[in-house]
């Protein structure tokens, strides 16, 4: 008769190895120290898995919650300024108690605010963006190899340089018809901005390195920002609204031209980095012309990138 | 010694009778009848409720489900053509099987499926519209007095007068510079389309009336899609497009306007339904230079509506 | 020819009043000061309103953003205690940056982290709740007559007692069956804890009163909390997973019961606020053997609970 | 000058090739043939992708949903009795519309409504589950290589077999204190069925196979559904409840074992599919004495799956 309940030593009936078991949806909030400021305060939400061999029945799936517990508790104690940095610390817990387990991975999302200026009427207002921290861990004789994970969500504004042009051609048949010489029509379109359909874009940047290397979350926010037709804010007077929709204008983008700006900007920014960096880039349009979303997303290793970016200079 | 499982009739320790007690987020697929054609079929999520005296401890929560569910079943088999009927029906059956239920209310939301044809090519393609349908039943002495409900929420396009004017004054001050005159500039903005932002709208319009009022679901969606900037469609050719964006860039529409636009066809369009009939009327648009949105709502009678557009005229 | 942009003072062509004009969905950061303590960082969504007469084309949409922001940077500096206390700051400036308004409406939810002693091991652990605040405004002559809104929802466990009976029952036989006599089984199921369903339940209490009265967030937290089977925790030690099983399984409630529970806590608790304080209770059970969710809910005045409550002493 | 439109056609600026380019959130009813029997009709939401090579500027965005209107239209029309057929015509067209693409991909996800029997009253009720289905394409010299994928996600119940053991315990202790002598114990525990925490249990399988291969979608619903404690459904008559819920707590499950289970009977079922098909199987369930879910997965070959099962017998 067995009421023991370590009933997770036991055998399974099915002998299986699984690829990842752990907790999901798990709210905790951080606190991440800064030199002469404020801390950051994230209510991130985080995703923790181990594997677990054939032979395990179950993990102590009641440790895991008390494993980030426990770390991110200390955590605000120690004296941690990344997001990442605690993650690799709870992988590094989650192989101290679960020995069997030769992998570990952690995940967090958090929503995080940053002061920023207006363009032209120069009034500062919070911007709140998304940003993903994480870290993983292979375990080989006693040996941890830890990668770790940095990435961000920005929304922006993308208009569309097809319809641009459409316009465009309607309005110069208008002109003719209105006896407009091919001259004055060049003088016009140097001085109107056309119409054309723009909207919300969702841009996302995920990099995933060897831990060691550096990676400045505010460098992945700037350029995902940057890789849009123009940058949106939380205050926008008159003036910066007029200028947010003409910058949008003169630079419009495909969500396929989103996606290549960012590879750029990437492979310029983080030099540093090396070529076996992993770099996921997305853009999603939420087309005011559509019910749908355009979608775009560019998957390859750093070093890819970077062979691709020369070959074609 | 208690084992038996009518608790559910044994008095409750905290004598409270409650507002509404039922079930929400059940799901289930619904058949409805048209005259030679194919039957519409809904796949709705169901919110069922009924009131409940201070007496009683609990319904017997496992009945609603099946109350919907021989519903249903039966009203595939029925000649039922709207979904206000069907609701109709299971509010009456709510009160057969809750004796002592004074109140019932059904709500019901689906996706619903229209063929619609683009402006230019006139290229046919199907367009996914959310629809409610929902009943209210208030017994009075085994007199039951319904209410139907019927409404609807459409994506369509907004584009920003605004913006748009601000857009027009810096485009007339560049044709200045270029030494164009007064009287040009008048044929310039009559040829161009300023740019502004746009971006994807969300309008929604619920009637509640006597039951016995006939409202023709399609009509509701008409209105809502003929109340923004432009129609939005799921297939669009180059000319379509060109044509969706030149409309919505003519008729710049606050998401304030949207709802006046909604209100002025609603009583337009309902002339047959009582002042009593309660209406919202709700814009929503996802501002594309900002994260947040941008919010107007209409709540009133049928009558009030009348009384103040006739007011104004 | 008009190309100013305060195209939002003209007269709309649809002279009708709107009941609601704002923004939804809108993020900040926002941080309470307390005595003695590290200050409470929200990351809050607010949604803004205020109603606009029928002469008025469009209220200043982008100025609602800025009075917000300008307020909340300003109340980080401010000695404010209470998100209610923001919102009312924000309803004020709302009837001063729109004149013409009459009626101002802002609420506010954030997720909340409070420390919690698990039952028995007596681990601390960060709960995470959802809380709501926000404040209404009515203008009557320059008179501001205000209103402010305390709410929260807070997850917990709920069995249901219906179907213990039912396996109390089918165990009462087998016993009969193995030749137990009465008495043994009186014995038995004062020894026994009985299976019966049960399911992550959320409950929610929100209050509405005229400014002035004071209402601790926590002590609505409390009510929510032991108004269901058992209370939960991050962190359950295996004493205190049993425990909790235990409780919820010597607790159990109908979604029904959760209200009056609540209704009745908060009449006690709540003694100094006054009768027309509007008081709405729900509790929503995520059915472990069904796909849709149980609902309950009570609405009414305080005043009309605790007649109520009287009537039945 | 340049303002013709097919822009993209155009060499971008940032020459790099794109993974994925498409639309997504892009809803579409679907109408399945049966023989003998009513369609199945399907409101489904496709995700649909391209790859991009980087001389390519923009895909023509507006020609996928076209294809896709295009063909679904067309299906409705052929004697097409899959989602997965008509994801392969979709894939098939892509190739045709965007000649220089070398990879293409198509998903659909349903609700999909199954008319199930309750275990005791056998009351027949609708029972709404979610079905994925999907199509790759490779293009290699003018020839498509097709792989086609099948899932779905079911709830059903899980139930704890630690803390049950740990409530035995318990249960064991107050018996002894009451007097029972070991004998009658174990008596007792054959006759009691003791309580545990349960819960929504969500299963999810995705298989993915080279084209020609059939699959059942009724075959891998029936294994999640088997592979948690027990199945739930939408009438629960008194009987059915008591069933259920005696059902889940005689098979208790961690969610790990209810993966085990579903790889266990993955194996069995699919004799007929090669050992390069690839596997998804996941369980999440929603702790009810948790905040956050409990996880786990499996992702591995068919080959790999049937060579672990192997090993252990």
């Amino acid at each position: 008769m067995n009421w023991r309940c370590d009933v997770q030593n036991f055998e399974p009936d099915v002998k299986i190895s699984l690829t990842r078991v752990g907790v999901t949806n798990l709210k905790k909030l951080v606190r991440l120290k800064r030199t002469n400021k404020r801390p950051i305060i994230l209510l991130s939400t985080f995703e923790v898995f181990v594997n677990l061999p054939s032979s395990q029945k179950g993990i102590h799936m009641s440790r895991n919650p008390e494993v980030i517990e426990g770390i991110i508790d200390e955590a605000l104690e120690l004296e941690s300024y990344e997001m990442e940095t605690i993650c690799e610390e709870i992988v590094k817990r989650l192989f101290e108690k679960h020995e069997y387990a030769t992998e570990a991975e952690v995940f967090m999302v958090s929503d995080f605010m940053t002061k920023e200026k207006s363009p032209i009427s120069g009034k500062y207002s919070q911007e709140i963006h998304k940003i993903m921290g994480g870290a993983k861990g292979i375990k080989k004789d006693d040996e941890i190899e830890l990668t770790k994970i940095v990435g961000a969500e920005v929304v922006g504004i993308t208009a569309c340089p097809c319809a641009q042009n459409l316009i465009k051609e309607i309005c110069i048949k208008n002109l003719k018809e209105k006896g407009f010489s091919d001259e004055d029509i060049d003088k016009i379109l140097d001085s109107v901005i056309f119409a054309t359909h723009n909207q919300r874009g969702i841009g996302r940047i995920i990099l995933e390195v060897p831990t060691g290397y550096d990676i400045e979350i505010m460098d992945i926010i700037e350029i995902i920002k940057k890789s849009m037709s123009a940058e949106i804010h939380g205050i926008l007077k008159r003036a910066d609204e007029a200028y947010v929709v003409e910058q949008s204008h003169k630079n419009p983008k495909f969500v396929e031209d989103c996606v290549r700006e960012m590879a750029k900007r990437v492979v310029e920014k983080f030099k540093h980095l090396p070529d076996e960096t992993k770099v996921l880039i997305r853009q999603i349009n939420m087309e005011s012309i559509h019910r749908h979303d355009a979608f775009a997303e560019k998957v390859a290793t750093l070093g890819e990138l970077r062979r691709e970016l020369l070959s074609y200079e």
